[in-house]
């Protein structure tokens, strides 16, 4: 072996030794700082009060409502107050469904006489009009068999879409998902058939009292009919009614209307980069909610961990490399016209994103994140788990972002969710029950925690 | 290359796939019969019924208590009517503690006069007597400040312990075992000092009104002082008062006292082995509780969690290799007599326990498992996380078992303890609030189905 092989071997050794050393060293430096930030978020949080304040003091805020400008002002205030280089609103032209009257549903049973159930029009649905509704019942599981029953047995007649949420899918979200077609374009697939009206099965994980509303769309050239949710425990009465009697009728009456589009805004708080100001690290939830309980899990619990998870790195006085966004998006439940917007004038103005996250799944604790990202970030985002293991963070499998960052998917954008875990979010989810009390404190702060956490990573070290 | 080399080298490729094979069909074995648990627990689950009759119609069910004896009775039928193969009472002597009239705790303000606040006594405290204690406060945070303060400064006073659990820990069980010295040995030391009675913040990850109850443990050759639990706001309060005031004195009343020790049982309910009869898996809670609240989460979970892993393997027709035990343990809260008893019934009767398991943190969503087994059987169970990780079943890397198969320990049983999410356990452990509408009925499901599950792995595969 020669000497200068020997020598250049040992330069080889020196250099990677060096770059090992760096590494821990960054290492360390992030484990010391994700520390700081959870240390702070579970000492001295915020992401509690301001929940509080927007859900007892607010409350439910759906698009067009006073209540959703009142979340506005709030939004911009609190990140005004907490120092932010700049808070500004985004204009948006939003729809304006309003609920009317407290619905009315009966069912017309022989052997028990008239028993009232508890439904709330569906968002988006047109009333019945102040005589309501009265015919028959089909109940059907799924589209295939409406298509069976055919025009002959729907004509005239409410159908009712009974099928449940599958109670064996572990994560509760597929459950959701392999349901909630029912809701979204069960109206308008029945009135193919000239059913008069739809019943659709709240989308529940549980048996409950309370009926959980949520948007439908109508299919463009099907006459709209009214729909509404009925709760899961009233679901599965009338479809026990319907086997004992096979004929029964059921009256409807709702109030609901589209009123013309109302201005709103999303709101926008940001921290300047020092390094690369006009590029971005959007962190999101968004601000509207549908209109019974608070709005607290969905999604009250998404915009104050994002308001918390800039505020945290302010606090523990981090400067960030690239301009890092709280984004409130206005009407995610009944439009998504607040992330399509965003997105619109991000293209518009060639604002460089060099990521976007999202938390609407609920301030429950914490299991991890989903990644809509290209295999290289993957990877990179999946070697970062260590650090974040111990903050209860281990699920980086799942694809998935969130609807209001959606739309910057197509932009290129990586898009990252926050994930709690799920298995109470669909007790509460578009109900008179997502109030404040539901939510843990300290599941809350986790949450606001992963989301600085995941920020300042992505901000530290790029995504290459 | 000889024929007969070519012909045994041929000869191995075969064996190696065959057992390839045969490793992964007894994987997929596993898997699908995993998956008829959850699936059982999750459509057709019993546990949710059977800890809504516990926790309401029968309730808190301290040792000694008549509630306690039903709990015991309920056990036994309960485990009947699933058709066990026997079920059984072993008796055992436990130690009873009441805690008489409603404590009375004010502080005397000189600015605020008098301020009542909760307080519960701790369990095995004694009472004050019905002319009540009443001294200055001192407040320390450890029992360091205690001994720096010495008798001159703490005789004839009462000692406030007000250390929190220290919130930037990530699992709350750790920042409990930062801070229960206070309630467990703190009344002693004390009294070591001279003082005349205690008072220990709760033990409570929140700023709450209800105060935590608890055992302290007196030491031996020191005089007893009564000792109560103060809510943590109110702890908060009081610290705040001797800040302004210096000076503040604190009235107490407890009526609280230990009878004579009181009969009652563990009780077992098993479901014979078919290769060996002789051998055991237990799976455990503990079915005493406080006397506030309804025992849901702290265990009446962890009881209808084990009597479901037996139904739940009973019932898809599952058959064991080993006899598999549900056991309710008596007595964890107030003396463990119940886990040392049957610990020791089975070292005299030469028991062989293949594993023993407890459920003893909640019912809360899963999140693994703890285990104090040999590193050999560590691993074991570790190579089974992909079978049990689309289940939130993740972390196999905590130390521990449970307070009443502890004694199993030093007789060579490898332990196992149902590792839930500790997030909200000390909002309601030792509460009047640790009730069954704190308890989601998928969480607990899971918690059921994850115990049937390693139960089942177990068994089949052993712990070899």
């Amino acid at each position: 072996m020669s000497y200068k092989k020997h020598s250049f071997s040992s330069l080889s050794v020196v250099l990677l030794l060096s770059l090992l050393v760096l590494q821990a060293n960054a290492q360390t430096q992030h484990e010391t700082t994700i520390k700081k930030i959870y240390d702070e978020a579970l000492l001295r949080g915020q992401s509690y009060p301001m929940l509080t304040y927007l859900t007892t003091k607010i409350g439910a805020r759906l698009s067009g409502s006073p209540q959703a400008a009142a979340a506005v002002e709030w939004s911009r205030h609190i990140m005004q107050h907490y120092g932010f280089d700049s808070v500004w609103l985004q204009p948006v032209l939003v729809p304006h469904w309003v609920r009317g009257e407290k619905e009315v549903a009966i069912i017309q049973s022989k052997i028990r006489s008239n028993v009232p159930v508890n439904v709330l029009a569906l968002g988006g649905s047109i009333g019945t009009g102040t005589a309501g509704v009265q015919a028959q019942i089909v109940e059907v599981k799924d589209f295939e068999e409406l298509k069976t029953l055919g025009e002959k047995n729907v004509k005239g007649k409410i159908v009712f879409f009974n099928r449940p949420m599958d109670a064996t899918k572990i994560q509760t979200f597929a459950a959701y998902g392999g349901a909630v077609n029912q809701r979204g374009a069960g109206p308008s697939e029945a009135a193919k058939y000239g059913a008069v009206a739809a019943i659709v099965r709240s989308m529940g994980s549980n048996s409950e009292e309370y009926a959980h509303t949520g948007g439908l769309r109508y299919a463009p050239n099907v006459g709209k009919i009214p729909a509404v949710a009925i709760s899961t425990k009233h679901a599965d009465l009338l479809s026990e009614i319907l086997r004992a009697e096979k004929e029964v009728t059921v009256y409807i009456r709702t109030t609901c209307e589209t009123l013309p589009d109302a201005p709103s805004f999303n709101v926008i708080g940001e921290i300047k980069g020092k390094e690369f100001p006009k590029e971005y690290i959007v962190v999101s939830g968004h601000l509207d909610s549908w209109d019974v309980g608070q709005g607290a899990h969905d999604d009250g619990a998404g915009c104050v961990q994002a308001i918390e998870a800039l505020r945290l790195l302010k606090q523990i006085g981090y400067q960030p490399r690239y301009t890092i966004r709280a984004v409130m998006y206005m009407n995610e439940e009944n439009g998504l016209r607040g992330g399509i917007e965003y997105a619109k004038q991000a293209d518009v103005k060639k604002e460089k994103h060099l990521a976007a996250m999202e938390s609407d799944r609920g301030g429950f604790t914490p299991r991890g994140f989903t990644m809509s990202v290209p295999d290289k970030t993957k990877t990179l985002v999946q070697s970062w788990k260590p650090m974040l293991e111990p903050y209860g963070l281990t699920d980086f499998s799942q694809e998935g972002g969130g609807a209001d960052i959606g739309p910057l998917g197509p932009l290129g954008v990586p898009l990252f969710g926050y994930l709690p875990d799920s298995q109470r979010y669909f007790d509460y989810h578009h109900t008179q029950e997502d109030t404040i009390d539901k939510v843990n404190k300290r599941e809350l702060e986790l949450g606001a925690a992963a989301m600085a956490a995941l920020t300042y990573l992505i901000d530290s070290s790029g995504l290459k």
